[in-house]
C-alpha cells in the first residue's frame, strides 16, 4: 500500500511546507483539484520541480476534453492524472491512451457513479481506480464502500481509496489491501503534519 | 435567448483577445473549464475586471468540496459558476446555498447523468441547468436532446444548451426558447471571430 497525501484548499505555499515536511514517508504527492482550480497547472509545475523523485499526481478530475487536459497536466510535470468515472467513456478512453501514449499513469475516480457505468470500465482495468468518499458527503463507510466494490469487481486489481481516511482505518484496509492510501486532513490538519505522516507510514508498514 | 461565448482551450492572452472583438454580441462570457485549468481562478479575475459589465461564468465544473470551489469562483469575480450533475447531491447542494447567500447564480452541467439523477436535481429547480453534448463525443443531436429534456423535465425553466452548437442549429433551438445557448468553436475558432459573433447575435434576434 502506498501513502498518497492529498493537498487541498490550502495556499501553493503552504502545499510547499507540507510537501517539504512529510516528502519522506510519501510516495505519491497530490496537487488537489482546489490548487489546480486556484493556481492552475504552475501548481502542478513548482511540486514537480522541488519534488522530481516523487510521483506527482494531477487531480484534475477530468470531465471532457480528455485529451487536452491530460496532456497538459503531463506536460506539467504530473506522473498520473484523475479523470471522472462519470465523465463520458470516450473521455476516459482518450484520457487513458494519452496516458499510454507518454507512459503516464491514469486514476479513474468513482466518484457519484453506480454499477452499470463501473461495469463500463473493465476496458481500463490497468488503470488505478480511486473508491471516493466526498468531502461533501458527512455520512460515509469508506472500509465498507471498499469492500462492496471489491467483491463486485474482483477483477479491478489497483484500487486506491479516498475521502477522510483516518489513522484508525489503516488497520482495517489492511485486509482489503488497496494500492493507494490517499490521505487529507488527517496528515494536513494536524499540529505536526510530519509526525502524523511518519503514523501513517509506520502503520502502513511500508517498504521499499 | 441569451448568447454565451466558451473560451476554452487557448491561451489566457488569445481568450481576452477574443472576448474583446466579440463582446458587444455577447451576454455571458465563459471562462472554459480549461483555462481555469491552465492558470487558475487568475483566469477569472482577469476577465471580470476587463469585462465588469458582462457577466462571467466560470465553469469550474464542481465535483467535490462545493462550497471551497463556489467560494472561490464568486470571490475571484464568476456571476455563474458551474457544478456537475454526476457530483454528489451534497455538493450541489452547497453549491446552490453559497449561490444564494452570495447572490450569485449556479448552472448545473448534466454531462453524462440520467434521467434518476435528473429528478433528484428538483429542488434546484431556480438554477440553469446545461443540458451538454460532451467535446469528446462524435456523434451527437443537441437539438434532440433537449427536446427529450425538454419533455421530459417540463419543470426546470433555466435550459442552457452546450456543445457544438453551429449557426445553423439556431433556428431549431427557437421553438425550443432555452435562455442561453452556449458557443465556443463556432465563434472562436473563425478567421474573423467577430463576424460570427454578430451573425449568432443577429440569429437569435437579441434585444435588451
Amino acid at each position: 500500500m502506498k501513502l498518497q497525501l492529498a493537498l487541498d484548499r490550502i495556499t501553493l505555499e503552504q502545499a510547499l511546507e507540507l510537501a517539504r515536511s512529510t516528502a519522506e514517508y510519501v510516495d505519491i504527492i497530490e496537487v488537489g483539484t482546489s490548487l489546480i482550480k486556484d493556481y492552475g497547472m504552475e501548481s502542478v509545475r513548482v511540486i514537480k520541480d522541488e519534488f522530481p523523485d516523487h510521483l506527482i499526481l494531477a487531480d484534475i478530475k477530468t470531465m471532457d476534453e480528455g485529451e487536452y487536459e491530460f496532456r497538459a497536466a503531463f506536460q506539467a510535470g504530473a506522473d498520473i492524472a484523475t479523470v471522472m468515472a462519470a465523465a463520458p467513456i470516450d473521455t476516459v478512453a482518450i484520457c487513458y491512451e494519452v496516458a499510454e501514449e507518454l507512459g503516464k499513469q491514469v486514476m479513474i475516480d468513482l466518484l457519484g457513479v453506480g454499477s452499470e457505468k463501473l461495469r463500463s470500465l473493465e476496458p481500463f482495468r490497468d488503470a488505478w481506480l480511486c473508491v471516493h468518499a466526498p468531502v461533501d458527503q458527512k455520512e460515509k463507510n469508506l472500509v465498507e464502500h471498499v469492500s462492496q466494490f471489491q467483491k463486485e469487481f474482483p477483477d479491478f486489481q489497483y484500487v486506491a481509496v479516498a475521502g477522510g481516511v483516518r489513522l484508525e482505518d489503516v488497520q482495517q484496509f489492511k485486509s482489503q489491501a488497496p494500492g493507494i492510501i490517499i490521505v487529507g486532513s488527517a496528515i494536513t490538519k494536524k499540529e505536526k503534519p510530519e509526525q502524523a505522516a511518519e503514523s501513517f507510514y509506520a502503520a502502513l508498514e511500508r517498504k521499499e
